[in-house]
């Protein structure tokens, strides 16, 4: 495969500062060709114009534009073939049946919000026609509709080379919703980003696309990202990563003369509340789902369960001890990256050396450090232990979780009342435990976006009642998901049209509905055309 | 009337930091009796803690008791009767009718957001249900549904009294949706908003709503206001008034541990663009509708039209001259309060002084400071010399306009493409200057958040399609409104439930569609139960 290793400014290629940017595959600690150039401030400032000029052609565009503009992206990043997959399982290390999975995921996501943009009742059209008889004072006529924000940013994640990154859901929902994409490609897979932006740049060629509708840079430190955010074009941001990462973006655009959204999605320890009575009858079972989940994809998932709580007696002894077996004869494996090797490897060092806390388990099979390996741990302490040390309630990337032992049901109430923000919280439960779980319940909702009866917090659906955000720091902005189909409201704002004359109205609002979606007309949602007025 | 000058702490009542806030009537420049206990930092410690309590109780309340609620606070106000109207025109200067009619609007706009909550279609329900054979792998139950977000600090607005104060709708919003609020009354008018808060805390009483649903504070300065947005327990924040004012609550919210939402509504010049064809035929008329708007309620609406873009020529000397006409025989009238009054001076001072703008005409009657008098002034200035004066794109708070001469179309699009983020923005056009439009309709739309054609943007009414926000400064988040049904969408997020036994969905979400509610099951809207799961 070629890779320029160039960033796209566009359709046109720059090689930036002159400064190489050069991945290492985390398989065998070998360097990667080509060097990627690394993008300058001059580099952003041309990103973000083309974005901005961009942007008064693309936000006129049709839906079906959109529409067959996303598909074309799917078609092109499929048409890169086992090229894809080759050059992602290398840079990352992540299996070839995963990367070939996750390509699936991201097709499909760009399809599916196709599918939703050509629906199009999205837009939450609304109309109130004018009450010209009303006293004491006529009603004007009044519609309202969402429009793109503008240029969107979006920071291609580690841990999802292709459903989070290039063209993932941030700048799937972006497109869709006619918003021109600034994408800075992790450092971690410049090459596979390489080949998605290419899909993406073919794609708006064939379809006649504003070249600025797409750029990718290149870099690796916070400079450029945090360049790319203040500058004024930038409308939104789109971040999955760390928290102090996260943080940084969401001060840096907050403290911007106008400041604009972002949406970070950054820390989650993912509890699993395991009540007595599935402890008891499925102990065993539940140990072999929890060891599935935070061990899959070594453990570099942001809903990862990260703690596991329980009350304590026979039954999570029990259950303690299939786990410690699984987790013994569970392989170490290959990190996406040596900084998240490290970073794993300080963190379990610190979560052990934590007072109170002892190893309940760890696989017995040597991490090879040229390897990029993070190996399976499992710690334990009690809620009193746990309360006292903040320590243990930040997350540690990777395949870890921390079994919390409990006393009564209201200790681990209380234990969930004083948790941060996260994406999920579990509820292990049979039926008998069902009937006191009503509070738990009720706790857990202001602390999560999902919550999980009997499952496990891994493998997030792209549909349309998926929420993924939660309170901070799981992400900066709870009221959005950045997964499934709800994820297009986050690049949207609405704009209200009043007494206008029907030629100077967008489709969704004349009185003839015929794109055929749904509106709400004085307050009902309809599928009718609105009566001229008199 | 008996007015006991007290804080709010839930239904008890405090006496705050022993220091008295003493009104002063703009009528007469007289103080105004009694004293109004400030708050001190134990009061808002107090309110909120009340607020964080009594969340868990409110967030459980069924629509039909919200509704019910708001309901009898709107019937408290109206028992308040005409001692509430009085008050509120001794305290801010606002003439009889235009409070009745506020408070006709107050008391509607809880009935309207009342049955919204009743409807309850607003929470976005949505259902994609089991696939358990679904290759390669099953796919979960998800329902997902909008929730409340918790505590929520209200700041009450000086030039509304009622509509965008204690009962507002800010405090309509949240209450709605199921949280809590805790309101900084505005110091202008503490007398009235302690009738308001009495009505609502009866309301409180007699529906059965835990006390802490609803708090108020008064207090004169920015340290009591900060302290309730940095509270721990505060979720979000609505706030109507100066730039710098909501700039600072939004700096201090986004600077906290656990960044909040902030929905401030600031500063907004709402351009009027009048093309040539219609300064032509109506000419005498835009003048007489602008005069009315930009002196209707002596300049003091967020919607005030404070700048009229035009081209040279003879229609524009006639628009002038008409329009000095109106403005010379337009009388001075009392405003809000001194600060106020003193800001409008200071402007005009600054503005009149500016190079290259000259006065148009102002009134010819002596304005009264003892009556704390605005008085109604135009100046004009051509397009070359706004772009450069940045003091011209201020916001003047009064009885204030400013009519800019364009060269050609060109130069009033370039003129609309460098206008800050606005609330409104006009064009009066007639059928010829239409077919021109789109391009500068699609700038303005970048700009805005409603676009009126041949009106005027005072008078914002209360109803579905309304949006009242646009980008920044005109609000701190563009993708939402403050007046409106979709106001209620400010104090709410999404959250997921995950293969949930039926017994613990919320109503909103079990198979029977008990409420009668649109949801989107599989993607589609509809009103039907959900089959049971095999």
């Amino acid at each position: 495969m070629n890779l320029h290793g160039k960033n796209f400014i566009g359709n046109e290629l720059t090689t930036g500062t002159g400064q190489a940017l050069r991945p290492v595959s985390p398989l065998n600690s070998e360097p990667l060709e080509p060097g990627f150039a690394q993008a300058g401030l001059a580099d952003v400032d041309a990103a973000m114009e083309r974005a901005a000029a961009a942007f008064a052609i693309y936000r006129q565009t049709s839906p079906e534009q959109r529409a067959e503009f996303l598909e074309k992206i799917a078609e092109e990043i499929m048409v890169v073939g086992d090229d894809l997959i080759n050059r992602a399982h290398a840079e990352t290390g992540l299996p070839l049946a995963r990367l070939t999975s996750e390509r699936g995921r991201t097709v499909n996501q760009l399809k599916l919000f196709a599918e939703v943009a050509r629906e199009g009742s999205w837009v939450d059209a609304r109309i109130d026609p004018a009450l010209p008889d009303r006293q004491p004072i006529p009603r004007p006529d009044l519609r309202r509709m969402l429009v793109p924000i503008g240029p969107v940013v979006v920071f291609g994640s580690s841990n999802f080379p292709l459903a989070f990154s290039v063209a993932g859901g941030d700048t799937a929902s972006a497109l869709a919703t006619g918003n021109p994409v600034v994408v800075k490609a992790h450092r971690g897979h410049p090459g596979t980003s390489e080949l998605v932006a290419s899909a993406i740049v073919r794609a708006a060629d064939t379809c006649g696309m504003p070249a600025g509708v797409f750029s990718m840079l290149h870099g690796e430190g916070a400079k450029m990202g945090v360049a790319l955010v203040k500058h004024p074009h930038a409308r939104a941001v789109g971040f999955t990563g760390s928290r102090s990462g996260g943080r940084a973006l969401f001060d840096a655009a907050a403290a911007r003369p106008e400041p604009i959204p972002v949406f970070a999605e950054m820390s989650s320890l993912n509890p699993v509340f395991v009540l007595p009575g599935a402890l008891r009858e499925r102990g065993a079972q539940i140990a072999e789902g929890l060891k599935a989940s935070f061990t899959l994809g070594v453990g570099q998932f942001c809903t990862k369960p990260g703690l596991v709580f329980g009350l304590s007696g026979e039954s999570l002894v029990q259950f303690q001890q299939t786990l410690a077996r699984l987790v013994e004869t569970s392989p170490p494996a290959t990190m996406l990256h040596a900084g998240i090797c490290e970073s794993y490897h300080t963190g379990l060092k610190q979560s052990k050396a934590v007072e109170g806390v002892s190893l309940l388990a760890q696989t017995q099979q040597d991490a090879d450090p040229k390897q990029t390996h993070g190996e399976p741990v499992v710690l334990r302490t009690d809620v009193k232990n746990f309360l006292k040390q903040p320590r243990l309630a930040e997350e540690v990337f990777g395949p870890f979780t921390l079994v919390v032992a409990g006393q009564s049901l209201d200790e681990l109430e209380e234990v969930a009342r004083r948790l941060e923000g996260q994406l999920t919280a579990t509820l292990h439960a049979n039926a008998e435990d069902l009937k006191d779980a009503g509070r738990l319940v009720a706790i857990l909702r202001e602390k999560a976006g999902r919550l999980i009866v009997n499952g496990f917090p891994t493998g997030v659906e792209v549909s349309h009642a998926m929420q993924h955000g939660g309170p901070f720091p799981a992400t900066t902005d709870a009221r959005f998901t950045s997964v499934g189909t709800a994820a297009l409201l986050r690049f949207v704002r609405p704009v209200c049209y009043q007494s206008f004359p029907e030629a100077l109205l967008p489709e969704e609002l004349r009185n003839q509905n015929s794109r055929g979606i749904w509106r709400m007309v004085n307050g009902q949602l309809s599928k009718a055309d609105v009566p001229a007025a008199k």
